[in-house]
């Protein structure tokens, strides 16, 4: 049963998301893109750009998940500092790599464009990093163990996720099923909370949504297993029919 | 200089965040308002709907920062456990206050509607809370200690945060200024490094944008003093005037 499921966290590294300057839209699509491929995310933490607290927190998930994903802080500036801190969190000496300088050296070359020290530091990575390869603007992100380091900008980030994803080992897929419910969770909880206790290996949730003034529900049922999915929607759809039916008596 | 600045951090409970159905809103909003009224946001963390997981994340946050806001899973369902689990935190009893159940017994018979089992479900908090009242849907958020627990849905947490905003110890608001640079990093990083060193008591941010194929970057400074918030504005305008200089030669 272990090997079905694959676990990861997130780290979002960047003081402009915790001051609301930019609001984040890593989180959503690497859960978007985990989720179908069958890696559960876990868990995610956003912290400042401080080595101390993106090492504590790395150190902390990367023990804990199989994979974990990171987000900001590898750009040429002075608060770009996320290859330094996972270096110490490894305890490895970040370094120019070799083969990022050539790639990068060879890429200004060819644009005209001087490569100066400031655009060299994008080529520092822990020793012992391999490359996760860049095809929107060339210096790459890394990963080093079971973390991979990608770049905060949403493109430049999706397209290194792009190129990390077929590398990785899944699980076997959460699927799962929606159901919209037209009443309140106040009219639904007791019977859905029997549904999810004669379908146990679902995961039943209800999103409350307010809209105009009402409540509605959205029933998501997730389980690993197709039979038991259908199943449990079966009897979540019955239920919501079966109290549309009592209401309109 | 310690009581100038007022810490936070954020929990924002919920499987569907991780599963990528629910993209969150709350964490952005919560950090703009933090950010407006003198708070520093400095941590946030997302985890599944799962109580060792929620007493874990929040007795790390709890201890470290002065304000702990979390968001989620207060409703009536089976997957609504953030009440129990907040309680377990504390090491208290999670029961039904009688307040809230008057409040929302009132409410429940005013409409016509019975105020069942699972909707009572709602009235129950950790023992010694105090309300956090929802002036839409009623049933009240609540703190304990520094923990404030409110709902997951965006048009309520917003309604209860505003109700806990002029509640809160704030400190000296963190100004921000932003100067948009057309130059990617690579141009600015050097000159910007050194600006960083003669403004120490500010904190400057670089934000690369990648938009039709062209890096430009946006340059944020930010400071408690405004008189050291504008030097440091200013030569990071001289900066990039600079280089504009520089390039049109």
């Amino acid at each position: 049963m272990t090997d079905e499921v694959v676990t990861a966290a997130m780290l979002a590294i960047g003081d402009e998301l915790l001051s609301g300057r930019t609001k984040d839209k890593n989180i959503g699509h690497l859960a978007d893109i985990l989720t179908a491929i069958g890696i559960d995310l876990e868990e995610v933490r956003i912290v400042p750009d401080e080595e101390d607290r993106i090492v504590e927190a790395l150190n902390a998930l990367r023990e804990r998940y199989e994979y974990v994903f990171t987000s900001g802080g590898i750009g040429p500036t002075h608060d770009d500092i996320t290859a330094d801190a996972v270096a110490k969190a490894f305890d490895v000496p970040c370094e120019h790599d070799a083969a990022a300088m050539k790639l990068m050296g060879d890429n200004y070359a060819a644009r005209g464009m001087e490569f100066t020290e400031s655009r060299q530091r994008m080529a520092r990575m822990p020793r012992g990093s391999a490359h996760i390869a860049n095809p929107v603007s060339t210096a790459p992100g890394f990963h080093i163990g079971n973390v991979y380091v990608m770049a905060g900008v949403p493109s430049v980030f999706q397209a290194m996720l792009d190129n990390v994803i077929p590398t990785l080992r899944v699980g076997k897929k959460l699927l799962s099923r929606s159901v919209n419910c037209p009443f309140g969770e106040g009219a639904i909880a007791v019977p859905l909370r029997n549904i999810q206790a004669i379908h146990p290996d679902t995961i039943i949730g209800s999103y409350p949504k307010y809209e105009n003034g009402k409540f509605s529900t959205e029933l998501v049922i997730r389980a690993r297993e197709e039979e038991k999915l259908l199943a449990a929607e079966s009897a979540v759809k019955e239920m919501v029919a079966d109290i549309a039916t009592q209401s309109a008596q």
